[in-house]
């Protein structure tokens, strides 16, 4: 390892066999902290090459167990994000592409911090469970066309141990570990295409939309080089996606995207990463048509029904998708008036993240219990025009104290102009 | 120390507070291992200013006990080597320079791997002991002008600790962290002048001349920061210095110079550092004139006098300098014949050192003991014309087998050249 460090550290590649080396016996234990860290740090300022990357890749992959989806029939298509707030895309894309008839066999994870993760907003529906058979889940793949899965333990073991090493050693902002961190555990839950949504902005890792495209670019090329069919859009998260950020409240805005009553930017994001899994999948002669089929499935009801056939196929309770009233509902709720009048120039994912967090939404560690009623519903976002006076948002909270805490704090979050402020464009790259 | 690392990482300049942060928690052991070990990773990458170089120096030299030289007399001279083959300058220069007036309070070390320790030198002479009190050790400097004690257990903790990460995670050639390391030492030892000799070539760890250069003036440009006077020499370590590759031997070696009998570039070398350490400490008017009064130290015998005084002073019986005969004697010795004529062309000093530590004269942990009385005595240096048969080198062994062994290998150390090979310059540069 000592000479690894030192072709690393002198700008060398590193071979197959030593990246292997490397990664299973860091995972093993053999290889000690002290020199992972410091190869993590050679890593981030000396880089990685494609062939290192995709070697790193596969050894991580390989480090633990992999999913065979081999029993299931059809095109199985996966999707990831790299995280922001009021994500609540994989609860309306999911559905949408199932309809079409690609096959979503989801593995998904529990939220840390302020990001919820997909399968806490799902248990809001009373009932409902990830915790299922790899039988059961190839089952319901296989007869509904769609099921999500709570992430195994011994999915990518490398990756857990060289995250929590990065996390704490300055060495999270290395495009190769990156890429081979997300790249890894897509590859070892194995679906056929991968749709890659990477966020930049205030509320994102990737601050730049240079630096997004760099990882998108590195995410697709990598799973390309794995025979994986790969795409990326890169989306803005300068502000929170949609108007919900929690976790019943997400759900709530996800089946009124997939109703039809909600049309704006998120259902247009949810098209245009369905579009890229279907054109990437080759079941469809263009992104347009593949649009249209799916803008279909939520005309005619079917990308609802699939939501309402998983729920209950994973012991929910679908009547709660016909009466969102069913999904826990917070004690208080709480408008939050503007203090004067303007256009809305910027609100700070980021901030509104942690107002979720505080009120019980997200979890500190992961230990924590979360509350899944409580969260923010936005009523204004950026080039809204707003009178003094006139609701910014609404707190779900358990109790009237939590809630003009977030109140206060929502304030802070919104900046306003004098002039009329453009909408930001929230699709800003496809790359394929 | 997770923002110090992203910090370092980003190229930015740490504070002096934050550097004292990082180097205080690492000695008491509140910063855990891999977190100093991507932190040493980052320095070797991105560097250190010369303000952030003192800060590290200074704090390390701070981080356990420091000698106070004061209640010595005069000025307080030491010497520092980066470490060569072959290397008992120290013998010969110390007793020089306190003949010369200076005062010689000399902390020395035992030998680790190959390299010989002046200590282990030392003990040639039946009954010497660097194992003296710190009121003794100040007494014979203030009588005799020269001492020589065993590094105490306390002096510069953190260096210990930094040193073994770096050795194991490939960051023991980053500039800053070298000066740190050996200035930090020197600054805690207490001298007024210290002067460096700086090898360089295969038997050294900087392997160019240019290399060598930039140590050398970062070693000089912190020891002045600190308000010590300082000078480094350049020399060369592509041959074993000198000619003899042991413990007694090297001994011999040192006493034939002090006698006058040798007048090579040992000889040379050593009136060099020491010309430095009188210019420095300011009691000459001249390099040139420092130099005469050496000269006149080994012609008078006042060297060889000085050196007997100290071996007395420390418990060793002195009849040894007068006959050398009642130092340490190998078993076997075996002279080492040429295979075919020609101008020897290199000596791979390193290779040298390793038959010497075959033979049982150097440690390989630092628990082992050693034979005193091995080790090897060229007969023939770079640019000596060799006919076959002759002897190239003296085997001092305590078994024919080993010295044997010794024999084939150092036929491996040597290369030769048809045509006539200019000797090498022993003296490459003068950094003051």
């Amino acid at each position: 390892m000592t000479d690894l460090l030192a072709k690393k550290r002198d700008g060398g590649a590193l071979s197959t066999e030593e990246i292997d080396f490397m990664v299973q016996g860091y995972t093993r234990g053999e290889i000690p902290d002290y020199q992972m860290s410091a190869m993590c740090m050679a890593i981030l300022l000396r880089g990685m090459d494609n062939r290192e990357t995709l070697d790193m890749t596969m050894s991580m992959m390989h480090s633990g167990e992999t999913l065979d989806l081999s029993p299931i029939r059809g095109i199985k298509a996966d999707k990831h994000s790299t995280g922001g707030v009021g994500d609540k895309t994989s609860l309306i894309l999911c559905p949408m592409v199932a309809a079409a008839g690609l096959k979503i066999a989801k593995m998904s994870g529990r939220g840390l911090g302020h990001t919820g993760g997909t399968i806490d907003k799902l248990e809001s529906f009373p009932g409902f469970t990830t915790a299922i058979s790899e039988e059961s889940f190839f089952r319901s793949v296989n007869d509904i066309g769609i099921a999500i899965m709570g992430q195994t333990a011994d999915l990518v073991p490398a990756d857990k141990k060289i995250y929590a090493l990065r996390d704490v050693t300055g060495t999270v902002p290395s495009i190769p570990l990156i890429v081979s961190s997300i790249m890894s555990k897509k590859l070892a839950s194995g679906a056929d295409v991968i749709v890659l949504d990477v966020k930049c902005g205030d509320g994102a890792f990737m601050k730049t939309e240079e630096q997004a495209e760099t990882l998108a670019r590195g995410l697709t090329r990598i799973g390309r080089l794995a025979g994986r069919k790969c795409a990326a859009v890169i989306t803005d998260m300068d502000q929170p996606l949609g108007y919900a950020v929690g976790n019943a409240v997400e759900v709530k805005e996800a089946i009124a995207v997939l109703r039809g009553e909600e049309k704006g930017d998120l259902l247009e994001l949810c098209l245009t990463l369905g579009a890229c899994m279907m054109a990437e999948a080759g079941v469809v002669r263009s992104v347009e048509e593949a649009r249209q089929e799916l803008l279909r499935t939520v005309e005619d009801g079917s990308a609802l029904g699939k939501l309402a056939a998983m729920v209950k196929a994973q012991g929910g309770d679908p009547a709660a998708i016909e009466d969102t009233d069913l999904l826990p509902q917070a004690a208080v709720t709480l408008e939050v008036p503007a203090e004067k009048r303007g256009w809305v120039r910027r609100i700070h994912a980021e901030r509104v993240g942690l107002i979720s967090m505080h009120l019980g939404g997200g979890r500190a560690t992961k230990e924590s219990a979360i509350d899944l009623s409580v969260g923010v519903v936005l009523r204004k976002k950026v080039g809204d025009s707003v009178e003094a006076g006139e609701s910014l948002a609404v707190i779900h909270a358990s109790c009237g104290e939590k809630a003009r805490e977030a109140a206060q704090m929502l304030l802070g979050c919104y900046e306003f102009s004098d002039e009329p402020v453009a909408r930001p464009k929230l699709i800003k790259q496809i790359v394929r």
